[in-house]
């Protein structure tokens, strides 16, 4: 898959939609992957990304460690490997090699992009003064890839245990929203 | 259309998938309506809800002074009305009656019901620490409401400028996820 820069300004589009994303971050030379749903937009440019990050998971002290991260935007075809992210833990094993997602390089940061996924977001923390409260990180997006022959990505949306709305067709109306 | 309380505990599974929301709003007498797609879960119970409201719009004040909100979840049959609360403001004109929507008293806030939408959220404000930063507010849903007929609601998803995923089909995978 060959991937293309993506203007910042365009990544709300990608995020606003609610999909399920796969969040690697790297630590110590050890990468991991956790799978995501709760997540917003916050500001368009420079994209910030608020989400929780529970403290249960194995990710959260990487992330609260380095301060950066990679959302990847998974597809339909991804989606046994998505629940395979959410039924492990890095704690016990290489989730990367045990699931099948391949690691690439970031230019920003240290966290790993997945190859699988048709977008990657490098991110690093911007706030993290809810972080105490609720798990909620603040992140800037700093660079994106997307996988131009994508047109209307078959996303993965979660509606809870197991259970998984996946994107339809794209229909446009009139608008003069952002 | 007649609708049953739903359980706090089952909240999060309307909004992780990440629908557009119509947020209403009430105050001094006057209500409003707008469009919201930047909204995340933050606990499922009870559940916490992270959105922004831009203080461009006219809800944040009513948003701000009354500490109170629903948030009414629209499946594709209303996209044309959706658009029409992003496109004007509740500043100059009544956007119930302009869009046609219909009012129905919530139970635990002054804020109105949309009765067209398949499911009604009544928050209050918990948290108001990143407002000035971001507009950023975290709500608690107090009382929830849904169309039980309704099983895979067909839900709008921004993609930006107007042009919406519609939710499609649904699957479930075995997962140890909540």
């Amino acid at each position: 898959m060959t991937k293309r820069s993506l203007p910042l300004s365009k990544v709300y589009g990608l995020l606003e939609p609610g999909p399920v994303v796969l969040l690697t971050t790297a630590d110590k030379g050890k990468s991991n992957v956790m799978t995501m749903s709760w997540h917003t937009m916050m500001e368009f440019e420079p994209p910030l990304v608020g989400c929780v990050v529970s403290g249960r998971n194995f990710s959260f002290a990487a992330l609260t460690a380095t301060r950066q991260c990679v959302l990847n935007i998974p597809t339909a075809d991804l989606a046994a490997k998505v629940v395979g992210c959410g039924n492990s833990s890095g704690r016990r094993k290489n989730k990367f090699a045990a699931i099948g997602l391949t690691r690439m390089p970031a230019t920003m940061v240290d966290a790993p992009l997945i190859e699988e996924c048709y977008a990657n977001l490098e991110c690093r923390v911007a706030d993290t003064r809810l972080v105490n409260r609720y798990n909620f990180f603040v992140l800037e997006v700093v660079k994106a890839w997307i996988d131009a022959a994508v047109k209307d990505p078959r996303t993965l949306h979660h509606r809870g245990r197991g259970s998984f709305m996946l994107a339809g067709e794209t229909i446009k109306l009139s608008s003069k929203m952002k």
